[in-house]
């Protein structure tokens, strides 16, 4: 498989891991939910992340994960290696590369405080990675590290392997325009994929960012809006991302999210069940009530629009 | 002016605070914002909350805000007095209502720790204000304590005074069905208006929520969310919130979503500037032509849906 | 060996994880430390806790270290196996006692939100550990989650397994006579050991404290003070912890203190090098003097109390 | 009253506001305790600091404090004006100087994210401030904002009117190292006095500090150390320190500390009662215990060691 560079774009799904009622890996929800992604639009897959309930995974587990994936797609495919030691980070890459994957994604961990401690941060992850292309998971929200704009660019100019952002700052708007307007002025260009459930994609677009990497329920949301926008139809890609708001609102409820996530996944056939790990907690009846309804109107609103994706 | 009790329902709407380009009170703008209010359904001011900018207010300006909305409108003023001590909240409170304030709104500070000092800690504050009625802000988000269901119940059972839940725990839908299901076992009903930005409102309505109370800059969606659903309507109401809805996650960006407010307010003739009291920043200028093409695509679909509110 | 239960005693060292230079594990040094806790007045060990750097083993390391440390001492091994979830922490904690280890520790999430999440949470630990015993890690610096008395309670009321608490809530004086008065009062008293560095020690066990669980890289201060209130002498308990108290501050420092432990051990004779697995850093040349400074006083003050530990 | 400028060293002691048993201002023991603070050694005063219980005084109780203060005494007195808005500051700020106030302190809003926004922020708080000279606070546990060396000396080169560092990041003691490197280097060199309850001064003056600002209610401790270390003795500095050291630890305990250093001051003759202003708590009657347990041994150790101070 090729590898991940600066010029990965379109949408990379944050993929979920599916599990059986018992909580065992779900092989056969694996298989159907990388084929699902494919035929929705994707041109990536990212997996092992945050939503992909990667700490709860037994080590080889998430191996088995990495091999099944890799295996069922020509896509590249990010692994998540964030882990409190650079030996392991370093160990969990080597293995997922071996195994096939096209580059490997690092959030930074809570304990640095400041911006020359955060790059110091990367540059030793960087030196631990080799030549292993690396995404920079800039996500304040969970990880308690904001990385300014002169932070970022210190990394992408120190650290040649660097070569997408995770964006999902918040607001992130002005900090894709900061971090264009610098390429423009020489900064190495790398892909900015945004995250955050897609809640500001068409306005990420607008700002120069590549894509996303996100894992709304609905991929094809992401692969029009970013579609719409190349074809600089900004409307569409406005109308479209519209219908879907009121579900990427109610995926986006923090805790909550990752099980309305899977229900629909399994609403929509994709994966068998819509289990959770524990102590992830299953929906309440009147949530799954909220959501039948919320996937109801968005039938109803595409017809409208004629939206087919 | 009559007090606030259980029966509050409808609309809220959290004020701003105009102020002039030097940062000095703008009090023709105020003027022209309760009317504003008032026209587009409001049951209700609240004022000297967060996004009020309270805290950069000087005692004799938060006095005079007071004096001016309150003689201006008939409707019930709930005031904001959440302080360091309690003292001062009795003070703030009883100044309140002696110019006329319907109520007063509390939060709970960061200090508190295990739902025995949250309970308590109400019951102090209901024990400073005596007669007059409290609203509960619940508000984790900001303040960093979870008030759970338990602790709502034992502090709407030990003070009387408490006649109103400010609902912006998030997720919260599933606290709303239960906090009812209490009241319908027997606990004492109180109001409960929803906040976040109304970025849940038909949800919330449905859960049995009484309303709004929230700043989002077009009170009408608030309005006419609560008056669909009041009319047993509940497709009319989402369709009402899905066309506010882009613009409602605009302005719910941390940080940046007061600016977005008053900008939004300026141009709607509401307010005369979209000044923030410093260190608030001013939106840039990408950003602004955001805001202005999402305000433009509003009004189209306003006009598609046959929504004249 | 023999399992924990609820009349466990004196002091459990927090032992570190000692590393060769270039970050493998250091066997040859494991031996030696384990041996000299033991001979400083150790009365249990506990294992792959956050000083114990666990976050930064690779799975089969730290079987290795469990296995290894469980072979040289017939002291009651507690293995930290805290984890995302719950499947995980059944599996480490049955691995842990296959091993021979005597119980294990487990922290909460920092998810949890009210007293009611965080019972049912060790509710469901309870569960899934079966009839291996437990201790409650109570540390909200870390975990971000208070734990009230009544929860404490909870807990112990529910779960039988429950054998211990490792008291680091901060300050926590009043929290240890509350959970007495209880036992007092007929609710099952558990074990309580002591954390935090040890900065409370002689007050702590004034209080109903049944020893220390902390990783001091001076055992012998915990157990002389341990002793010494058996011995029903306060006085000299408090002439102990007073001499070390210069070191147990300098200890304490967050981020630095475990840096600071290895030195001490290192320069003690007890394990082979200070490395710290990156990203953790040296100590600087300058905090390295300011330590041999008060390691040297130590000795001082310890000949002029004629304190032989 | 001269201004405070860059070379102001010695001990600062955080005064305590005094309250009577019912809550109001107790201006007897205000001027017993400025007086006790001048004869223990103090060089200057702080007041309205978090210590000093400044958010929960009304505007014009604020005001009483400072005129009191400043006619009570010939020392410099720094007055804190952390506030939410630029404008507060500036008020705050001018109210003091024309009271006769030495200079103010500002520590950092807790939304400020990244080194440029906190540089950013205290250059508009010089603009604001004018020729006022200012004490840049520098504590990251409360205020969550940590300041890397960089940034404080971009501020010091930005602002000429910043005249001092009150030190209290923890662990800081390389953070005074590298700044008087620094000024070795050719920044200007600023006063740097250290909080944190004094708890590592020794190390602190040391490494380059020029003495404390803190208001552990033994000033003559910080007033001793100060002095030894000038006398280039810094085993007596160490002497000193040591002995107070548990008294130190039991006064930092966080949420409990101001309770019981304005016990001890209560003690002491100093003040008239130990009143914290709800909703701050009463030691309970084991801690009173524990402390005049310390107290006792402090003053036995005292004699041992001849400090008469």
């Amino acid at each position: 498989m090729s590898r991940l560079d600066e010029r990965a774009s379109g949408v990379f799904t944050i993929a979920v891991t599916p599990f059986a009622p018992d909580g065992a890996l779900d092989h056969g929800s694996i298989d159907r939910m990388v084929d699902f992604y494919v035929e929705k639009g994707a041109t990536g897959l990212t997996i092992l992340g945050i939503m992909g309930e990667a700490g709860k995974l037994a080590a080889e587990e998430s191996e088995k994960v990495v091999c099944q994936v890799v295996k069922r797609t020509e896509l590249p495919v990010v692994v998540g290696v964030s882990a409190p030691g650079l030996a392991q980070i370093g160990a969990l890459a080597k293995l997922a590369m071996d195994l096939g994957a096209a580059g490997v994604m690092v959030a930074p961990p809570w304990t640095l405080k400041g911006d020359a401690q955060i790059v110091d941060y990367f540059r030793d992850v960087a030196n631990t990675l080799g030549d292993i292309p690396f995404v920079l998971q800039d996500f304040p929200l969970v990880t308690g590290v904001t990385i300014p704009v002169s932070a970022v660019l210190e990394i992408v100019s120190d650290c040649p392997t660097c070569v997408m952002l995770k964006h999902e700052d918040w607001p992130g708007l002005d900090k894709i325009s900061a971090l264009r307007a610098a390429s423009s002025a020489g900064s190495r260009r790398i892909s900015i994929l945004c995250g955050n459930g897609g809640q500001f994609l068409p306005e990420e677009m607008g700002r120069g960012a590549d894509g996303a990497m996100t894992g709304f329920a609905y991929p094809e949301m992401m692969a029009g809006v970013v579609a719409a926008h190349t074809a600089d139809d900004s409307e569409r890609a406005h109308d479209i991302f519209d219908a879907f708001l009121p579900l990427i609102r109610f995926e986006s409820q923090p805790g909550l999210g990752l099980a309305v996530r899977k229900r629909i996944l399994n609403k929509r056939g994709v994966i068998s069940h819509d289990t959770v790990r524990k102590p992830g907690r299953p929906l309440s009846r009147a949530t799954e009530k909220d959501l039948a309804n919320l996937m109801t109107r968005l039938d109803r609103r595409l017809e409208e629009l004629d939206i087919r994706i």
